[in-house]
Order: structure tokens, then C-alpha cells, then sequence
């Protein structure tokens, strides 16, 4: 049975998230210290509340939890979240999506034809990268500043390129994966006015604005459009529990004009019907009990300390010619290295020294590939692990 | 903000589950019996000890399974499945699926380019055929006889067109949706056979096979092409717990080989990344525990006697012009009318005598149409509404 001859050229050509391979790679070392994975702290999960949620919202109403339901997910949880984020916004305009590449996915399959082009932040988080290429489109990669993408660049593309073959520009405004850098108010504007006027898309990818540590709340891309542009349309905006109850749940939801959710939701259809009804309402039922906010509160006096110790522990241990970003929130943050270092290589002498990170590289696009950064997470080690893991990292770079 | 020109083509001609629209409208109709529906029986939903499950497994290991897990699903789950079917296969022929209809998506997904043909039952499940058509794929319907697919029908659509363009045969062979129709043995070694020879995948759904009231249970086409005929390629078998424990969980599972197995999970690290852990752990216990074998001895003593009330009131009280099939299990069963009545009109009808189906015509591909069937599903109805649903129904006709 021949059957490679049967499949799609981009599944033949499809690339793999290779984070997830390396981060494979490091289980096997015994006493490695990895900032590698992109984990939550497990010690921040509910898990007692949830397993009585689950318990209970199985005996209040299981007959019809355990049923089909709507596609595009529960009316129930879309209210709590509207009302959890205080959105101005009806149902229609919610989609519950299994995680957020879920969500992600379900958007481009709504618009990207193979040879049509996305914006994106560059570097940024690989799996969306990767699920661009699948799905055959072209990226054009945008260079991070330390206040967002390099706004100059964007116009440029925008230039080059048909503006109708480029469909989105995807980007995450908040401690961006695996920068850690929040776009300003300024270019988020700026930003949104340039897709308004261009006819394209904004893919907003937000798992993190939630767990800020430092200075003011920033407003997301899609309450911008819709307040200050009265415009409904040009922000899809993608927002998930994963980070704040757990990934293991994969409860996502994307916000957009309600044309394109019902769209969407044709897609969903197709895709995977619909996402886990116990679990969706287990999490109607943790944000209409109040427990979110205490939650969020609570993920953030956990990761505080930790990315102050990080901070400090570079400021410590670091050659002087090494420099990194200072998250304002999130679970990651980017070392810059000299431009003739190459963190594919120091991956392995890292490895050596017992401790993990991912290099650069991950992070690009085929062809837009620079090798002197990696990325480093804050969140999942401990702050002990992470004094000595830093300290580590240096030690390979002297 | 002119985003209706960006979508991709195939968006903007989908078909809904038009299925799906007509559910909706019977539940509007007061004091209506619906046999519309493809609903399990909510009677049947292990509510008690599934409450009891998810206590159980989030104290047990709840910081570990509301991490993020592997794509392709729990090690343990795929082993409970094995165990389970008693398969002599290992653990990486086996993929976790968000729903059965998830894992058709990743498996068309995988292997279809716009223009690709798909061979297909006809009529069969609308799910699945608006599905092929959204990746771009033409189909091929071969007619349902009583003992499955025309085969001669079967071996001229092959002899007419590429074989390289044919990716699946997509079959339903056990209690099919919607005709209640169980492929012969001699159909399933002669499909094998000739997929084999001319190098194209079966994709098997077979969501009803464990729900059997009479006769002997068939090998599926995954067990007989690997048994009979050494073959472990050629089939995709896609099964599922919706039937058993309730769809409202999401959790079904895709059986292939190997290669195949790491192609699907490659893109579905990019289509929703993994399936509800917190759910498959639920069920990995359920299993072990070795619950399921009386759960399905309890479906089938609740759903047989529907089926058999359905089968005498249709005796009982429909036109000798009227014929229907005589499911050996599963949830639906056929009516044939006479090629003069057209079932669209006859729902319509039917409304107003207060009894709904889906008429025949929903069953089918673009083109292919054919009007004078409907399905009647019998496990979702209480015995009495089955009779007096009937009743109505033989009404409408006279």
C-alpha cells in the first residue's frame, strides 16, 4: 500500500512544532534545570475546586452536559466571559474554540488560500508559525522593537505585497511568546489604523494580558478598534484559560465581528463540532462563582518573585555583552546574545550543563532565521532553580 | 472593513449540517415527537460514576493532567483502548480524537487536495460528506444495497477515474447512518481487496458497531485487513465513545498505521493540539475499571426494545407502498417511499402533525439527491412516542 503518494504536499512538507521535540529532549537529562517548556506552574492549578465544579455540575445537570450541544459552544460560558471581561459585546460575537490554536486554526482555515500571505511579529511563538506554513501560506516576518513590531517594516510589506493576498497580521500584544515585550498603546493604534485602511485582518493572539506584575493595564487590539474606530471587524481576537486554569482543559474563545464567528463556526463544524460541554461548563461555573479574579491574583504573586529572581540572577551572572528583555507579565523573557554567538549550538553545551532553554532559531520563520537569541521561561522553575540555572547558562557563555 | 473578499472560496460556498437547522426548528413545535435527532439516549449517560471519575482523577493527578499533554493523546488512554478491543496493536497506532468527526478532519485533512476524489456511500452521514466538500473534495456516491455498497458501482468509479485522485472509500459498515444498514462480510473482503489493488485508503467510521441487539458482530475492515489480509495500512478506522458515554465529552479515538497515526498528530499539533486531558484521564479509568462492558449491555437493553417498537408500529400502521430497513443495531433505521413522494414536502407535513425526521434528500451529495427516503432515529424516543410518532407519520402519507 502505497500510501505517501496520497498525501497533500504540505502534509509531505508539514514542520513539526520543534519546541516540543526539544523540550522531549530535556526529560532525559537527570538534574537539568529547564526554562525551556512553556508550562504554567502546576502549583497555581485549582485543582481542588475544580474536581468539586466537575463533581457538581455533573449531578446538577449531566443528562444534558454529556449531549450534543452547539457548535461554537455553550451560551452559558460565552455570557460568563463577557461578563468576567466586562465586554460590551453579545454572545454572537463569542466562539469557544478547544485551546486557543484551536481557535487560530479555525480562523485561517476561514481565510488563508495556499500563496496568500500573514504578518507576523518576528520572532514569535512557533506553533502558529508552523500552522501559517501548513495551511500554505506565506509569512512576512516583521521585526520586534522593544514596544512592538517595527511599524516602518509593516507599511513596507503592505507596499510590496497585493494587499488582498495578505490576510492577517498576526501578533500578541502582551509579553509576547517568546519575546515577553508588550506592544505600546501608540503602535497598537497605529497598527489597527494601518489594517483598517489596508483591508487586512488582525489576528490577535492573547494568552497572557491577564498576568500583568508591572505598570498599567494595556487595552486589548480588539476593545481598541471597537472603541476608539468603531470598527467590529478587523480584530479576531483569540483569548484562552490555559494559563490561568490549566492547559489539560483546552478551553479557548475568540472574540470577532459576528459574521466571521458564524463563519468560524461552519469551520468548527467540520473540525472537531464542539469543545468538551462538561468542561466548558465547569468553567461557566469557576467564573460565575467569582473564583477567576482570586485565581489571577494568585498566578501572579506566583510568577512575580520568579521573574524578578530571573531578572536578577542575569543582572548577576551575565557577560556585559549579553542583554534581555523585562517583562512587564507573562512566563517568558529574551536573552539577546553578540551576533556571533549561535544558540542552536550553546542548546548543547547547555545540555552539558545541566539546564535547557529554547534557542532563537525556534522562533522564525523559514528563511527569516537569527541565531544569537533564546527565549527563557520564568514560569514553571523554581526561584532556587532558576539563581543556579542562570548562573549555569553564563558559565557555558564564558 | 471588507473582509467577505478575503475568505477562501471553499468558505464562502460551505455547506452547514443542514441536519443540524432542522433539529433546531422541531424544537420550537410544541408536544412534537421528534425521531430527527441523532441522539443517544441521555437514560443511558453514566452520570453517577463519571461525576465520581473526575473527582477522582483531579485529586489523584490533578497537577499533572491540567498540564499540557501529548498530541495524539495519554499514553494510558490509548492503552485502555487496546486492552479494551482486545487489538494486537501498540499504543502508536492509535490517536486520541477531539470526536470522531475530528479525527475525519485530521485524517481528510492529511490526505485531500482540492480536486481529490473521495468514494462514498450514498446516502450517508451529511457530517462527513459537508466535510469532503469543505476541503475541496468531489464525491463519488455509490448506491446502498442491503447488504452495503454496490460493488460493481464501486470497481466502475475506479476504473473511470485516477486512481492517484481517489484518496478514501469512506464507509460506514456497521448500523450505517442513516439507512441502519450492516456491510455482509463477503462486501468487506471485496472492498479490502480492491482498495488494496488499486492503493486507496478506507477511512471506516464506525461510531454504532459495539451497539448490536441481534445477530453475530462483524470484524471491522481495520481488523480484517490487518488479519486477512496482512494489510496494515489501508485502513483508517475512526470509533468513538459519544455513543457510549456521551458526545457531550469529545473523546473518540483513530486506529492506522504508524506512519500514518504520526502524520495525522503532526496536524493536529496545528488543528486544536491535544484533547481534554482532564476527560481522557476520565476515561482511561472508566475502562480500567472495566465499566464500559455493562454500560453497553445497558444502551443495548434500553435501545433494542425501541427498535423493536419502531419496526411493529411501522408493521402496524404504514401503507403496503412503504418499505424500511431492519437495523440489527445502532440508532436509525430507513424508510423507502414511493419514488413519487418527496420527503422535503412530507417534513413539512409532518410538523404540523407534530412528528419530525430528517428527510432522505439530507443524506446525500451535491448532485446525487434522491427524495423519496427518511431516517427515523429510535434511541432518543420514549416506546409510546415511538407508536404514536409513527402513527402520525403513516398519516401524513394517506
Amino acid at each position: 500500500m502505497n500510501w505517501r503518494n496520497k498525501c497533500t504536499r504540505n502534509t509531505l512538507m508539514m514542520k513539526s512544532s520543534m519546541i516540543r521535540n526539544l523540550v522531549e529532549m530535556t526529560k532525559s537529562v537527570p538534574g537539568l534545570i529547564s526554562f525551556a517548556g512553556g508550562f504554567p506552574s502546576p502549583s497555581t492549578f485549582p485543582v481542588a475546586q475544580l474536581a468539586d465544579l466537575y463533581r457538581e455540575v455533573l449531578h446538577e445537570d449531566g443528562k444534558n452536559i454529556l449531549q450534543y450541544g452547539s457548535t461554537g459552544g455553550e451560551q452559558e460560558l460565552k455570557q460568563a466571559i463577557i461578563d468576567q471581561e466586562e465586554l460590551d459585546i453579545t454572545t454572537d460575537e463569542v466562539m469557544i474554540c478547544s485551546g486557543a490554536t484551536n481557535g487560530i486554526y479555525t480562523a485561517i482555515r476561514s481565510f488563508i488560500e495556499s500563496g496568500d500571505f500573514i504578518i507576523s511579529e518576528s520572532p514569535s511563538f512557533l506553533g502558529s508559525l508552523v500552522a501559517f506554513e501548513a495551511v500554505g501560506a506565506n509569512i512576512l516576518p516583521v521585526t520586534m522593537r522593544s514596544d512592538g513590531l517595527d511599524i516602518e517594516q509593516l507599511k513596507t510589506y503592505i507596499k510590496q505585497n497585493k494587499s488582498e493576498k495578505i490576510k492577517f497580521i498576526y501578533t500578541i500584544p502582551d509579553f509576547q511568546n517568546p519575546t515577553g515585550i508588550t506592544m505600546s498603546n501608540e503602535k497598537r493604534e497605529m497598527m489597527i489604523k494601518i489594517a483598517i485602511e489596508n483591508d487586512i485582518l488582525i489576528l490577535e493572539d492573547d494568552p497572557y494580558s491577564k498576568l500583568r506584575f508591572y505598570g498599567t493595564a494595556k487595552n486589548s487590539l480588539f476593545r481598541i478598534a471597537r472603541e476608539k474606530f468603531n470598527n467590529k471587524s478587523v480584530v479576531i481576537s483569540i483569548r484562552s484559560f490555559s494559563k490561568l486554569l490549566g492547559p489539560g482543559l483546552r478551553i479557548a474563545y475568540t472574540l470577532a465581528d459576528k459574521n466571521i464567528i458564524s463563519l468560524m463556526n461552519s469551520w468548527a463544524q467540520k473540525i472537531n463540532v464542539t469543545t468538551d460541554r462538561v468542561t466548558q461548563r465547569v468553567v461557566s461555573r469557576y467564573l460565575e462563582k467569582g473564583l477567576l479574579t482570586d485565581q489571577i491574583k494568585h498566578i501572579k504573586e506566583t510568577y512575580k518573585p520568579l521573574c524578578d529572581q530571573m531578572v536578577s540572577s542575569l543582572d548577576k551572572y551575565m557577560p556585559e555583552n549579553v542583554k534581555w528583555t523585562k517583562p512587564e507579565g507573562g512566563m517568558f523573557l529574551w536573552l539577546n546574545l553578540p551576533e556571533s554567538v549561535n544558540t542552536d549550538n550553546q542548546f548543547k553545551k547547555a545540555l552539558n550543563h545541566k539546564v535547557a532553554f529554547i534557542p532563537g532559531s525556534k522562533f522564525y520563520s523559514q528563511g527569516s532565521e537569527k541565531y544569537n537569541g533564546l527565549r527563557l521561561n520564568f514560569s514553571f522553575p523554581t526561584a532556587e532553580q532558576i539563581d543556579e540555572g542562570i548562573k549555569r547558562i553564563a558559565d557555558t557563555l564564558s
